[in-house]
């Protein structure tokens, strides 16, 4: 069920997404690049740093919210969820590619989503350090960044054979899952590595055709489903569901090349 | 054998260096993020794309060196040796990072390096898109970017244990150089792929600790090991020798991480 969402209500939802953004933007280029950073570790297997940026953006855009949306739900990366009375839910990862982050790469970003019962409405996936944003729904769909601004809409491509192929990490997750991404890679024009949320802004933005990732969470995925969606692409689970909670995740340009993708993907699953 | 460059010649050095790397930004610019740019299949075993990019950003810096150092020899990616007589050659790679170049991500780069009989002596790694330009040699180490002028030093993480390292492709190169790069990769604390040459900057600006490649080519490591050098890191080929003419590369913050890393290398090869 769509909430319904008014003209007016929808300028201000923007408004809102924006100074959330802005704001993040600040938290994170105080700490960007800066010598010394401390990176907690959150998990004790492997290596997921949890810097003070993370947390300082979080708090900067909820404060945002607290004045401004004091009725709607969070669910944050750093905080957990806030339930909320309206409805509607913000769901926010600070920074998206903490560990591109902390190497000084420049395609991390602050995740902003919007959603109600259906998933995600409207999103933002910002680049600080570029000063580019990405930004879809309410009828909207546009990338603002150093040469000026472009409406966003995904590529025609139909096939795998022409399709560029975008995933973060080689291994992808289990092992099953990076057999079943190389797979669809195999068949594919071109292949690379290392994006984030980047991946799929340039989805949106019709430069790449295929993301396909494994072991999401929901504030990984919120806001580039709505940026994906908005530009006219598709992003669903591996079985073809609504992915917003996160976990294994295909979007695509087409109808045609995600169905390509899907089939390529169970039989390799 | 070094050539003698005084203050004033090294001034001027510096001049047509930015102008060529200013030249080369528009003429690339013009052409990224445009749908339908035509990529030519160079490598008929692969997909090594050469799009008009590439051609037209190398014909505006040798335009620049018809002016400006016309004695001086000229090795560019695409257009291949023009010899000089004056001992000094300026190597260029218009587009390093074409592959990320046709799929829209920002860091892709135009090298420009200067050398003599030594090796490079200075260097320049651009990004235009960023707007950030990574400059090293004649005593000036520097990045002046989106947030403003940093001087560029490499970290002085010393154990594989502590590092960052970054490469490419995570195919790397033949199954034995892969292996080889995979052995280091698994003792370091963090890997990260997918850069080209902005793998270096982030070395030099010491957000980064080493860079292993292999099958570069002059053109694509010249400017790198320069601007690294200026930064006070290590460059070399897997044995340990000089690198400029190309192939098997390792770059590192400290002689104690080359040393470690090279043994590793050693090892698995």
């Amino acid at each position: 069920m769509h909430h319904t969402i008014d003209p007016v209500m929808a300028t201000g939802f923007k408004r809102v997404g924006h100074a959330m953004a802005d704001a993040a933007r600040r938290e994170t280029l105080r700490h960007f690049r800066v010598r010394g950073l401390g990176a907690d570790n959150k998990d004790a297997a492997g290596f997921d740093p949890v810097t003070i940026a993370d947390r300082a953006a979080e708090a900067a855009m909820c404060a945002v919210l607290a004045q401004e949306r004091p009725d709607d739900g969070i669910l944050g990366e750093e905080e957990g969820a806030k339930p909320g009375t309206s409805g509607l839910t913000w769901v926010l990862d600070p920074i998206d590619g903490t560990r591109g982050f902390i190497s000084g790469t420049p395609t991390w970003g602050v995740l902003i989503a919007l959603q109600d019962a259906s998933g995600p409405i409207y999103g933002i996936i910002d680049q600080p350090y570029i000063a580019e944003r990405f930004e879809g729904g309410f009828g909207v769909a546009r990338c603002v960044g150093p040469t000026g601004e472009t409406t966003l809409a995904v590529s025609d491509t139909r096939t795998l054979s022409e399709a560029t192929i975008l995933t973060t990490f080689p291994e992808v997750g289990t092992d099953a899952e990076a057999r079943a991404f190389h797979a669809v890679a195999k068949q594919c024009k071109l292949t690379r590595y290392g994006m984030d949320c980047y991946a799929y802004a340039l989805l949106a933005a019709g430069h790449v055709d295929l993301v396909i990732e494994a072991g999401l969470n929901a504030y990984d995925v919120a806001a580039p489903i709505a940026v994906v969606q908005a530009a006219g692409g598709i992003v669903t689970d591996w079985s073809g569901q609504p992915a917003h909670e996160g976990g294994r995740i295909i979007a695509a340009a087409t109808p045609e090349l995600h169905s390509a993708a899907l089939e390529v993907i169970s039989n390799a699953l």
